[in-house]
């Protein structure tokens, strides 16, 4: 299992990193870590869960000038729709039918999306000890987004920021292990294997976000529940702020996610970990320990603020979560529009 | 109502569309169309359909290499994602976190895909009376896809080749309302108001496509059943062949769709609807019926062929379907990986 | 002529679009505008000037990271280079040919760029009273760039900013005919008809570009001279600085062009024109003197600090130029790399 | 110099390769190559040989309906242009200024271009022994096409094709270092060091291409001269036709360059050697010959026909020719519109 992998790291990463790592644990060749966890049986325990009916949008809107990058890693640029059909008549008849398309240019991970088990590798691999060369400029050979065909499971919503009875978290706040045991006492329930958590954090307060469907500002709506009486500032799109400093996951947690079988785990925060980063030394950890040690997937950039104001109104916190990628030939990671249907 | 706007047109078109026009039934300024009759009873009526708890996704891989646009149409380019990261090293340290990420381009149509109500207008007008000119070069500002915020419904699969014994329809074949009747028929179901309806005709065994996650062609899985009688020839990546001639649904079809009240529609071609076009003078009479008159969001290139093989095995062609689209601001389409769970 | 055209607009404004008005000059149908005024006659002219036979380039280089554009103009995305081949094996012995490629996605005006005569309008018409509805989502089928099969001619250079002794023009500065007569005297040199003028701001001071042959800044090398003695602060890059406030051209100035019979203008700054603009309520009044009334193609974002310090030095302000854009089939603008041939 | 590097290449690869090797010969840093050749001497000798002031532009059209790209090479996209702004408003006053953007995205080879020397590589090395891994996603950070700050050089055309008295060299035609010699006693001029090579086979006869400002077929214009005589099938756009077989230089040509001390080199072709390759198990020896082992930067695509047939006219085969690349940064090639002056 390359028990040297560890030398020259923290102290702390490396014991969290023996107790976690899944290698070996779906077979040699595994790609898809703990997804594995997840079978008809948790997909049923899924549908279980539903009680109204209601359906909610957990992604960003994809655009351009309301995207969420603020040019600070190289690459990812904001979805750019542009029109390759405008009203253009496609027979003789100018007034017969006239189409409208488009096409876009985006960034796989600049909005609401997952990071394939080859988004990230250290010492020179992937989950699983494939070898990070194994990722080419043709895309990931090994462990692409493409694997996972699909990723419906019960969803689990850890709403921290509501636990703790704030708006947002505080700039840089590490959720320790007892914060997502707070949220699943708020929430009654239960994390199970298989499940898919989503921890909230409130960190989209930054962005401003309208309910496109509604008129309405996300931070208005969200006031409602223990949120209510915080006095947080009134909500300003930032995205430099929404980057960071961010509160996020610790290292710590990973053990949390490891003990309770958690398939994947996504968060409304851009780094998803705390972000800056727990050790000066230790660059991204969280990353380091959910893709690589265990295997599992990891989501960005959540819309979480509307599902939370709705499992505060019925008091459900477990629904049927539809988390599929686009099927993405070899992909890193895929933008995507999870669905929580309560 | 606009009485004079069928003025020039075919009998049998201006017939059928005086018929089966929305305009109006959801309110002057309604957007959505028949997709406001999916409501939470519609989900949870989908809920109820779930048995084994199996999902599948009906997405065509996105690839360059092996993408299905062959030039055509103008702009539908086929997906062509870059590495925008590549065993990056994200700190000094080379041998600790290296990332991947990955920058996509892409027709909005050009693989698996909804079109909006935006998509296509006839003299003048989109669904609803709403000018043309509402859409511009900065996109849809009525009738946008990111209006669609969930599409979560029963789905129901007719597939109409197995119900005809057939691996494929024949070029060109124009799907009847009878044929509908026979599909339901097969699949032992009913639709009902706010379903989805998936009409397959077996178009992609002209894509060779394989499973990605089995390893094996769709046109060998798909053999089992009624159609493994048939005489089909050894599937072979066409991607011209699989454009036209194309077997699809029809002008009267629009009928049985309306009087159904489905909700949205979509099938295993590129054009939906037969082609070349019924009537030599009316070009893509049915995307104009379904789009404009109706309201009626259209998909094309859905895989259906493991879902169908799925349901001859169980017996059930009724599922829980999540096909809910990216929410591009003021597009006029969008990719999606549509889920069923049976 | 459309004499009309003028109503409401401001007095200023209607009396030099009166005066420079170029409409009908080089007949009916013409879509070069100014651009007619170069011939072979200019380009052997052009010719004679060479002396040294230095060669210098005018364009920003193109880079995402690097890149000018802050995200104020929607769509103006900087260049987004990828690769497609990295190492890649073009045989079966990867010790043979290995290959890289790359694909870029830009703004065609993000850079050193020519506006086309078709990328502006008012009151329905373009340049030559050709229709702006002539523009579609197909492109410019009037004015295009690609009918600028050529664009070599005489330049030459008015250092502004030097010829007032400063490094940079103050934020906003107004640049008057009176200064244009300043620099050609500085330059001791005469404009004719069909050079192409450019004008220097230093405005790209908030660029503190590098060039990359040499290793040094801009800013430091354009020190020499004149503007040595200003006291202007050191360079930083600031693109947000760089495009407003700017210095720039005047409606005064246009009549300049138009009376020396100009070719073709660029300058170095994103506006090209004073921003803020003269007139409150008069938005970018000189686009319109230039590219509409007069037909004259507008050049922005070029990089004028190391021909100017090589003018300075040899006293000659006139040079051969190639300013040929590539020709996009339709479009409304060019990136281009303009050489000086001195 | 790595002695060993030829071992196990075909015998006339390593005997040419050990001729033509200019590793070291400028330097060892050097990245130029062959470009080292012009100097202002050579600049000053191009300008030597205009006479009669016209411009001849050579870089195909860039469009996405008639791009040359059929899907041969993965990646590079014929480019896609698309608004960002149409007619779209800049101010309060719709009547007032409107403007057209326009964003592309194309591969930076897939039309008229140049090659870097970072665009190919064998053994794990680049030319001059720059390692292969010095190329990244991020792009060549050695060799990288911005490096080339201009390229202004007397231009020399052979026009093999009409010095064989034929409109299009027969497919996989193979030019020997005779055909280029009796190219230039066709144009009665001798190649000197420092000069750019452009070599005509007459292949774009099968692009069947327009000259957009004359509005006639190129295969039309450039009947006259020899080629009158010839009995070639009248021109059919057939990109795949056009891309192979294709007649092409040989591996002794190489010899035949490097004796001439040419500074670059480019054709009327895609491959621009002999397509296929002379020797069945040696792929594409002349782009490593050239790139490689001399440092030569390579030209496809280059539209050869219009000056071909000028210099046919005025019998003068050697003009002023500024091919200056765009400037990528990092970039391993860059599209470009290179001008012959006569």
């Amino acid at each position: 299992m390359t028990p040297g992998r560890y030398a020259g790291r923290s102290k702390k990463f490396s014991e969290i990193a023996t107790r976690v790592c899944n290698w070996g644990r779906w077979g040699a060749d595994d790609q898809l870590g703990t997804l594995n966890l997840i079978d008809d049986e948790a997909r049923r325990r899924a549908v279980a869960c539903v009680r109204s009916g209601r359906a909610v949008a957990l992604g960003l809107e994809l655009s351009e000038t309301r995207g969420i990058q603020a040019g600070i890693i190289p690459g990812r640029i904001n979805p750019l729709r542009t029109m390759t059909h405008l009203n253009t008549p496609l027979s003789e008849d100018p007034e017969w039918i006239c189409s409208n398309e488009d096409v876009v240019v985006m960034g796989t991970q600049s909005a609401t999306h997952w990071d394939a088990l080859s988004h990230v590798s250290y010492g020179g691999l992937l989950y699983n000890g494939h070898p990070a060369t194994s990722v080419t400029a043709r895309g990931a050979s090994r462990c692409g987004i493409d694997l996972v065909r699909t990723l419906v499971s019960r969803g689990v919503l850890l709403d921290v920021a509501r636990a703790k009875g704030v708006e947002v978290l505080e700039a840089g706040y590490a959720i320790r292990p007892e914060d997502l045991d707070a949220a699943c006492e708020l929430g009654r329930c239960e994390v199970q294997s298989g499940d898919v958590v989503l921890v909230r954090t409130g960190q989209m307060l930054h962005l401003a976000l309208r309910h496109p469907a509604l008129g309405q500002a996300a931070g208005t709506s969200s006031g409602s529940g223990p949120s209510a009486e915080s006095s947080a500032p009134p909500a300003r799109r930032d995205p430099v702020r929404y980057a960071w400093p961010s509160p996020g996951l610790t290292m710590d947690t990973a053990e949390w996610f490891w003990s309770h079988d958690v398939a994947a785990v996504a968060t409304d925060t851009l780094p998803l970990e705390v972000f800056p980063c727990e050790e000066p030394e230790t660059f991204l950890p969280v990353h380091l320990l959910h893709i690589v040690e265990m295997g599992m997937t990891q989501g960005q950039n959540w819309v979480l603020d509307e599902l939370a104001d709705q499992c505060a109104d019925d008091g459900a916190y477990t629904f049927l979560l539809d988390a599929t990628p686009l099927p993405f030939a070899d992909g890193t990671g895929s933008p995507l529009n999870p669905v929580a249907l309560k």
